[in-house]
């Protein structure tokens, strides 16, 4: 048995599953059949539970500000999105209203008024991808279901080829805990130090590329704090998987500075103070460079 | 050097916590010459950090909604309250605005508009708190912010002696890592398996109890996935640490079932289906309960 088999058949699918794959496939069609492009939006961390009985697991820092600002862009772009994020992490448009954004209301005739230009425009971007139904949201908690979900949703996808772009966005858990070295119940602190061997999570990009969707654009990410080893760990993704493109970004610059890696070019992409004040984000720079690729690669297929 | 000096050794506080402690004194004192009581509410799980630059974490589920809902029902019981919490994890009334709530405006006249009464409320509620100065949000992310807080915050209140009650629902790790062995960058996936030897946290209650708050009403909580260990769990914890409660729960059904453990006697709280429908929470009865044996030790003291 292969890694990802192993990985699958350790931790079985939700029930729910292929009731959600079904979804996926008929939103897909639905939107292929008028021409209209595809992106799947992976968005915030995975989880990595540490006893059957949750009460402990290992997450990795992502809010999903990347996935949920770049989902907006790519549906002004004209894309369909099925935003598949971690539970509770921020979601397109919903985003906007987060915060302490409960003082900008005012009550009004026994109602809550809200005049805040800019969330009023969040909320009517919001309501006509609903009624247009261009945007579908699905949502992760763990590793395991985040792979079972990336597997199920790119076969359902698989059909519609080059129309599709993958833009991995979540941050994926490198290490996991097999049911085999978890405790049954909450880990008692009684007993000293605690020791935890995880276990390396299967490359997952390798069967997305080779097997699941092997005719779509596939944008993975790559996020590192030591900027000595970035580029070279993007380019070397690159080569493994011979996928599109990586998005390399650092930790603490992520929101100023990203480098999209190609596998014959690479394109650095900021964004200076004029940006930030006129209220732009850098997902909408990526989005847009992104979608030029993706135009470029559905012609000549 | 004790356990928990040595913890705080290994982690020095932040640079903003003593101006912080300072507006929690002013916060209390105002409201102790007023004759109200103040209750310190901790809410939503503490992270332990896997590398010092960030990107990993161990985390305890904990959405923070005991801490916040309670918090909700104290201000109602006419207590002043510190929120500390977990940053993004639910906050009083600002929760009820989660989920899907874009769904209930309706846009008139260029503005949104929501005539949900429940949320109009919440909002009411809100306002008033904000208006009455009655509620002081701060926030914590990691094991060492939120123990950092504990002790300073303890001892700003602790010149009011019985009239603080410390409520401690917060999810804290019983393990952390210490510097000495994270790793300084993003830990690298190529080696194989990752083995983690965590450390045991040092129990803070001890210290809260006989150092910090000693005059005050302490609350603390203990969650367990397995009934058959945790009221003697909760029990051993209110003989080892002298303090005046303990509420006990199990993860499945602590949304319906709670123990109040005290020295002398044990209070079950259960929330039926009617309960339900009224649209009435559990942490309404705790609330309730609790402010009664308050008062209590209040005009005992």
């Amino acid at each position: 048995m292969n890694q990802y088999d192993n990985f699958f058949h350790l931790f079985p699918p939700a029930d729910s599953l292929s009731g959600v794959q079904k979804r996926v496939a008929a939103f897909a069609e639905a939107h292929a059949s008028k021409e209209v492009p595809i992106v799947f939006v992976t968005s915030g961390g995975t989880t990595v539970p540490l006893e059957t009985n949750t009460v402990r697991f290992i997450d990795n820092f992502s809010a999903g500000t990347r996935g949920s600002a770049s989902a907006e862009y790519f549906l002004e772009l004209g894309y369909a999105v099925v935003f598949f994020h971690r539970k509770h992490s921020l979601r397109p448009f919903h985003r906007h209203f987060g915060g302490d954004s409960l003082r900008l209301f005012n009550e009004k005739n026994g109602k809550l008024e809200l005049e805040d230009k800019r969330l009023i425009e969040m909320y009517q971007k919001y309501e006509k991808a609903i009624r247009s139904d261009t945007l579908l949201m699905i949502d992760f908690v763990t590793i395991a279901d985040y792979l079972h979900g990336l597997r199920a949703f790119a076969q359902a996808l698989s059909s519609l080829g080059s129309r599709v772009m993958f833009f991995l966005a979540a941050a994926v858990s490198d290490f996991y805990l097999p049911p085999s070295r978890m405790s049954d119940h909450k880990i008692q602190s009684g007993d000293g130090s605690l020791v935890l061997e995880l276990s390396q999570t299967p490359k997952m990009l390798k069967p997305l590329v080779s097997e699941w969707a092997p005719k779509s654009y596939i944008v993975s990410f790559k996020l590192e704090t030591d900027d000595t080893i970035l580029l070279k760990k993007a380019r070397e993704a690159l080569r493994n998987y011979s996928h599109q493109a990586v998005v390399a970004n650092l930790l603490a610059t992520r929101a100023r500075r990203v480098t999209l890696v190609f596998r014959d070019s690479e394109q650095v992409i900021t964004l200076d103070d004029a940006d930030v004040c006129a209220g732009n984000a850098i997902e909408m720079k990526i989005a847009d460079s992104l979608a030029h690729f993706h135009k470029i690669f559905m012609s000549a297929t």
